[in-house]
């Protein structure tokens, strides 16, 4: 098989496979094995299918391609550079695994024009890819064939199969007939302990039919046979698993096929060995002109400027540009502000997963890019808003998606719809569950995506479910993670301004933490403002420098309320402040802070959680009225009694703290 | 069917389903639909096959039983009520889901006697069970069968079957052959947000069978069907999938088969319906005499006493007794602090990774009952030590399991060989990947396994894998769970007392921070004394009071030895305290916690990663030298100095907060 210049795609190949052997060397670093295992795939793929266009990477109706192998991200580089992307210049292939190229040792999305995810904690990408074929879908429901119909194309290893949150997608993505889905799975039976056998008996393209994909077997190195699966995948009515026998660290003569090419450079000898093997008589890092030139003919440039007229033709093209950018407009923003100053005027006694599933009703109709879904509590998280319409296989057009039981794939897909553009994902479970889904939102904050994570059921007060649905760590431990902001409002104007201040947050996610349990209403001002956005502030103030600093969030705050008052009663002046979001706060100017906080003033913190993390704001001086461990099954009135979580250990603590 | 007292076994059915749906009546909360849907598939289980003696729930040699679909605990509960486990009284029947009972609202290890694990968290239950069935092979092919003969038996759900933690659980099992496994899979079609086809296509049974699971489809309400699906179960080579159509809520005259017997109480009149369907006529919580004495022939009482007689007639009583018991005996504990003196003496300067490997090599040939593996990282976890023998399907004589990557698989089967017993399990992988099996680290915590969680790859140091590979947050999201030590021991000494105190911590899981990078020795004492064991300690102290406390943690204590020599020069003192388990440091008592930092001395803390839960130790004043977000690929040297973690950034610090 030739390129148009005559250059067979097997020297295309092996200039990957050079470049690979290369610069993990140079790196003393990296993952030699799997490019130089798929550079055939690879090759036959991206110069002959895959519609991209090197000068413009953000293309939307490109294809996606997703290298869910993170770690051999040689592979992708290779190819970028290859294929002509700008930045990937071949002094970065050269600093690989250096500070401040943009060869990192996983792909990273954002760093790397032409990486389309950050890959490498596995699983996630072909995860992510589901999440991207489905907003291709989803996109194309509401713009059409002209303007949206392209393809996700996978490559995933053993190891990608191997993890849990690969059967959630792969399930999601039979259920949904995302047939515009291809994953090419590197069969190469090794993993880095060894043979797979050693950990894995499983019959995978059993396994993808059982979750109603389409599956062919090939040899991996054959290039018509990768040609033909490829170009069948194209017409099929399921996403398709391409199973690709492949030899790993194909070429070197010592190593393939065995686990010592996987992770480390193969050494001087070796490569030595595999230039000799592959007839490639070319030096480090040099690729013969030919070779060069075969390459920069890959890609659909024309078919961008077809669609590029297409989009400029269409009456649909301002709607498209704007769905496409994220960004909230002047009809999201008001809505958004409309919302919260009917809340303020209304003032309603709602539990915050309630008047978040108000707030998202408000909003959505205005809001088209806003779609998500549940874990199979659509009951529960209220983000089922009446009348949005379901996602379903071959039915795209709907806003909403029954995810199934499945919150780590939830998560992931969520990454992958906000990566691909034109749609802001909500995905809902009980805040206990984040757990279930962690590594996705530690990429959703990695990679900087504005996924809203819709938590509820955020404390014991979820009642009788008892510790293992109870989340006293969970908001610690979403704190701990950078570029994560949590809310936990405390009622129903709260909730509004939550809602508002996630959607126009763009980089990175933002989980809202709600109560089962219903809320009085705290704010009597006009919601003019949106108080929560610098993410604590004076709920209730004192005539004169308070004794005391009371600070709440979500449910809790109502404690501090109560715990004010009946310290005012015995002459001590207590300050409440609602502290919806500690991250937000704590980023604020020393000035603010302490105008909030002010220094050498007792606090005393009121949150059903652990205290972990809190000293930040209060001091270790300061009190904490929450848990200290585990949960317990019980009505959750009877549960706040039991652990101490009332307005009177509040006002205790406050009178304890001015004691001594 | 008839039970030995004639009694129908339908009648005995009808018992479950009277008493869950009185009990979730009268709390208010709860799940009848499933105990009145698998009341059938339960009761001939348990009265026809199901090894167990009432009056001995810790019975070695018992089958187990795990409700993986944790949320229909009344099923649970009237089992154990009619069966006639002691604690289980009709009262704690009737209390269910109040304060105070051990009728939880989903079943908890150590709180109620008879419930072999805590679940509720969907696809943790499945998952425990391939641990315990694991467990169970590996002890008999100590043990034999004279004293180790049992089987373990799940009821799972839709949600337990869509987790992505239940693919690498039966995967796992597939492969290992546990054929004493057997999964009752409720196929009731029905979820909480509704049917089942609102979010799974799945050919279940296909994907079993793709897994290396035999089986099989009954209807389950035909309890012939069910007898001999379970009989034939007992005879596969292979671990079994029995899928039991049921009809969720069965009896219920409106809302059987429909969600809405799934996750509320019935309500009266739906109840009296339902009594009225299954011709039971009898009052709230009673049950007919025949009914009571029909059920407490289930069991088997008298294998039990059989077995007693066989255990005090083996060679092999003592050495069985000593490795069910979990407790270190002499032998390990002299292994231990033999180890632990002569790293004392030999001052290795290794990478912490290295000195843990060393440590687990020093003691397992002492210790049996260690066994544990990794998720496809044994190279770079190091604790596949020399000449362990390896589990394999078949051949369950060996210490070593090779996981693959399946890290909550993983974690989830050291829960389920924890509860099972005979073994102290140790599972590995990268510190970052803890955020793969949290949900599981979660239930260790909660259930008090002492798994060990070898986490290796600590920090930035490991280098150029990047972001994606550095924890900066997971210390702090560990941290901050309730009953879980974590510990990042300085130096080969400090991993070697690591070791000694998470193996003789029992009451909770230990995870072990290990470094990629080698760290120099720091200790110049004779090892003697653990001084690990109270979190932190003195490690350099000054001639008078110190002008400034230095805190270290893991591979930046030695950071702080050198600073505190930097600002020695200078005239300035500094103390250095290397504190590898914060936790316990916390724990101990006010006057040990001011002895090694005073109140009123400044400190500066040094951790490669983020500050969050630190100000509990050194004040909101303290000064932290470590990493504010992600990390970044590059070497491990380049990013210390990129990032400022270093020594001189330490003595900076130190004397920033001195000048203030």
């Amino acid at each position: 098989m030739k390129a148009s210049n005559g250059t067979p795609l097997t020297d295309m190949a092996n200039a990957i496979r050079a470049l690979s052997m290369d610069a993990v060397q140079a790196a003393n670093s990296g993952h030699p094995g799997m490019p130089m295992g798929m550079a055939d795939v690879a090759t036959v793929l991206w110069s002959r299918h895959l519609k991209f266009d090197p000068a413009a990477p953000a293309w939307a109706d490109r294809d996606r391609f997703v290298l869910s192998a993170g770690h051999g991200s040689m592979l992708l580089y290779s190819l970028l550079h290859l294929t002509g992307f700008e930045d990937m210049t071949l002094d970065q292939i050269k600093r690989f695994r250096q500070l401040g190229s943009i060869t990192a040792g996983h792909p990273e999305y954002g760093h790397t024009p032409g990486v389309e995810a950050t890959t490498g904690p596995l699983g996630q990408g072909i995860s992510m890819a589901v999440g991207m074929a489905l907003a291709e879908r989803m996109l194309n429901a509401r713009f059409g064939d002209e303007l949206v119909d392209h393809r996700t194309w996978v490559i995933a290893s053993d190891g990608d199969l191997q993890e849990g949150v690969s059967h959630e997608a792969i399930s999601l993505a039979g259920h949904l007939g995302l047939n515009r889905l291809c994953v090419l799975w590197d069969d190469n039976e090794i993993s880095i302990d060894g043979p797979t056998e050693l950990s894995e008996s499983t019959d995978v393209l059993k396994r993808f039919e059982a979750a109603g994909w389409a599956v062919s077997r090939i040899d991996g190195h054959d290039l018509a046979a990768i040609d033909a699966a490829i170009e069948a995948a194209k017409t099929s009515d399921q996403p398709v698993l391409i199973a690709c026998k492949t030899t790993i660290g194909y070429g070197a003569p010592t190593k393939a096929g065995k686990a010592s090419s996987h992770g480390a450079p193969l050494g001087d000898e070796e490569i030595a060995g595999a230039r000799k093997a592959l007839s490639w008589e070319h030096g480090p890092f040099e690729i013969p002109d030919p070779v060069v030139e075969a390459w920069r003919t890959a890609g659909a440039p024309d078919e961008h400027v077809a669609w590029t007229e297409r989009l400029a033709a269409s009456d649909k093209a301002d709607a498209f540009v704007a769905q496409l950018s994220g960004e909230p407009g002047q009809g999201e923003l008001t809505a958004l502000e409309a919302w919260r100053q009917k809340v303020a005027e209304d003032k309603p006694a709602l539990a915050t997963r309630a008047a978040s599933g108000k707030a998202l009703e408000a909003i959505i109709g205005e809001w088209p890019a806003l779609a998500g879904g549940s874990a199979d509590l659509a009951g529960s998280n209220l983000t089922k808003t009446p009348d949005v319409g379901v996602v379903k296989a071959g039915d795209y057009a709907g806003q909403y998606i029954h995810f199934g039981v499945r919150e780590h794939g939830m998560a992931a897909c969520a990454n992958g719809m906000s990566l691909h553009g034109g749609f802001r994902p909500h995905v809902a479970t009980f805040l206990v569950f984040a757990d279930y889904c962690r590594p996705s939102i530690r990429l959703s904050a990695l990679m900087g995506q504005p996924v809203v994570y819709v938590m509820t059921h955020d404390s014991i007060g979820l009642g009788e479910d008892g510790p293992t649905h109870q989340p006293v760590e969970t908001l610690a431990s979403l704190r701990a993670m950078p570029n994560v902001e949590v809310i936990r409002p405390a009622d129903a104007l709260e909730t509004a301004e939550a809602w508002e201040m996630a959607l126009k947050r763009l980089e990175g996610p933002t989980i809202l933490a709600l109560s089962r349990q219903k809320v009085p209403h705290l704010r009597d001002d006009n919601g003019r403002d949106n108080r929560s956005e610098r993410g604590a502030y004076i709920l209730a103030d004192t005539d004169r420098t308070p004794d005391v600093v009371l600070i709440g969030t979500g449910t809790e705050t109502a404690l501090a309320v109560d715990a004010a008052a009946a310290l005012k009663a015995e002459g001590i002046e207590a300050r409440v402040v609602s502290a919806p979001c500690l991250e937000r706060f704590q980023a604020q100017d020393a000035a603010y802070r302490a105008q909030v906080v002010p220094a050498g003033i007792p606090c005393v913190a009121v949150e059903a959680a652990l205290r972990f993390g809190w000293d930040g704001i209060i001091g270790r001086e300061g009190a904490f009225v929450g848990m200290t461990g585990f949960g317990a099954s019980a009505p959750a009135e009877a549960l706040y009694d039991h652990f101490g979580i009332t307005a009177k250990a509040v006002a205790d603590a406050a009178r304890g703290l001015l004691k001594s």
